[in-house]
């Protein structure tokens, strides 16, 4: 059986697994992303660690078909390049990740194919996680960031200039606060990802009053689960515009799931509960019975989904 | 050459014309929907005029391939039938659309072909209109409703349950006034179209004090065009809410032109000006030069998509 490499590049760390071509990853291994030493830097380290999956394969007796990528940043899937990108990984903008990655491995730049990170996340739970089985769904991350992912018939929707997908950017009423619209990180303001992000929750927790001393979102939560009324204030309404921006992309784009995942969804029933009410409510009748899953892949999903794209 | 019979099957009246291949619309003509005389009716009258204009296109020697139906409500364009419908025609929801009018017009079932009218008009507009040429768009209709349609490579996008396109059921800031959300046409509030559909300025004028003897969205526009201070901002903060979720969606689907259409759209510069600049504000980097597009086709555009199924 056709096997291929899929690899998950983020601003903290790589990891890349091989993957089967019925979309099982047999294993993986992890290094850190060189982040501040630049395109070529991050390029070389990925390189090496393909290298050793290769050999890892040979010796196992598996044939490597291809290469796939799901990269941070903005990724133009038709040439393989990094459009834009965060400052997350230092001079990725205009990296050539799929010829740049061939050439380092030696094997024909048409073998390595590559796509945002998000895409690559929701293919895998298309392809074998919580939407395996389904003509289309739509996933969602609220982490961070706020991203998602819309797979029809096993294909994201990639959009023309491949930024589709950026419904962190879109208006909320819960992105308003003492009479103004909240900051967004596009340089905008009012979006979904001022109001629903991780750092949106902190960001509100202090608003709301909370102390300084609590230094990020993972203590708010811990606050929240014991009680503190800042802090549950702080996450339920975050919850909330989630759910309410989740509910109207379902009804815009009627997808036969809907797939939520990111740190926010693992973050238990003190945002799952309210983040799904609000969801529910915005729903068209004919979206009521809409499946809400849980992504079920965790830390492989895009590993998975690129791979995919090589058997794809 | 082929060709093919499309039809605007609406609330009010059902259009229909003779398109040829390349999306020519040569003939067409208009009845009065029977929107009170239940979904057989509708049928039969419907079938009369694509009677009337077989007869004609017999007449000056072209042969009729298909038939196809954009029309009001939610499509299965996999079965052909009416899912749902508003009230705007009684008895619509349930109605067999392309099993009963192939039976009637003496054509095979497969010669039918339907889909919801937005997106008829939006292909159209993709095929023969203002995005001609494109591979994709995003077409919104601002009107009586807000609805929408983004078609890939020539194909709408239709959603699982054919719901797909209903973008005045997304959250808008602008959709609250006195401290609580507008109430919407589908039941929830706090929509887009509870703010940016031509029945939102009229509402927005008298909650602006505005005289409750001016009786609907046409007069507050003409008092607006005079100057009025209400009727002014009532028309700019629906074309502002308008804009702000054109943009929002942009981002999110990332088509290549967007298209606006519907009544609000011809009303000249008064709503225009502020729609496209509130659009403009809420665009990521990568899209900000993507191209705003008013529709071309004006009545035509449903017929023209519609007879487009036929060929596709």
């Amino acid at each position: 059986m056709a096997h291929a490499i899929g690899i998950d590049l983020g601003g903290t760390k790589t990891a890349a697994g091989v993957v089967s071509a019925d979309g099982e990853l047999l294993f993986s291994e992890t290094t850190p992303t060189l982040s501040r030493a630049g395109g070529g830097a991050v390029l070389d380290a990925t390189a090496a660690l393909v290298a050793g999956l290769r050999l890892r394969a040979a010796a196992d007796g598996f044939s490597i078909t291809g290469v796939g990528v799901g990269s941070a940043g903005v990724i133009d899937a038709g040439r393989g390049v990094v459009v834009s990108a965060t400052d997350a990984i230092h001079g990725w903008a205009g990296t050539p990740l799929t010829e740049g990655l061939a050439r380092r491995l030696g094997i024909p730049p048409g073998a390595v194919r590559a796509v945002n990170d998000v895409h690559a996340h929701a293919l895998g739970e298309a392809w074998r996680g919580a939407a395996a089985g389904t003509a289309s769904s739509l996933l969602i991350a609220f982490g961070t960031g706020v991203g998602a992912s819309l797979v029809l018939d096993g294909r994201p929707v990639l959009g023309h200039r491949y930024v589709g997908g950026h419904v962190g950017h879109i208006a909320s009423p819960y992105a308003y606060a003492d009479g103004g619209a909240l900051p967004c990180s596009c340089g905008g303001e009012g979006h979904v990802e001022a109001a629903a992000s991780g750092p949106a929750i902190h960001a509100a927790f202090l608003r709301l009053g909370g102390s300084p001393a609590v230094p990020d979102t993972r203590a708010v939560f811990a606050l929240a689960h014991d009680g503190d009324p800042a802090a549950r204030h702080a996450v339920r309404t975050a919850a909330e515009a989630a759910g309410q921006a989740a509910g109207g992309l379902a009804n815009v784009l009627d997808p036969e799931v809907l797939v939520i995942s990111g740190g926010l969804a693992d973050a238990g029933d003190l945002w799952w509960n309210p983040m799904k009410a609000a969801l529910r409510r915005e729903l068209l009748d004919p979206l009521v019975r809409v499946p809400v899953l849980r992504a079920t892949l965790e830390n492989s999903a895009a590993i998975v989904g690129a791979a995919q794209l090589v058997f794809n």
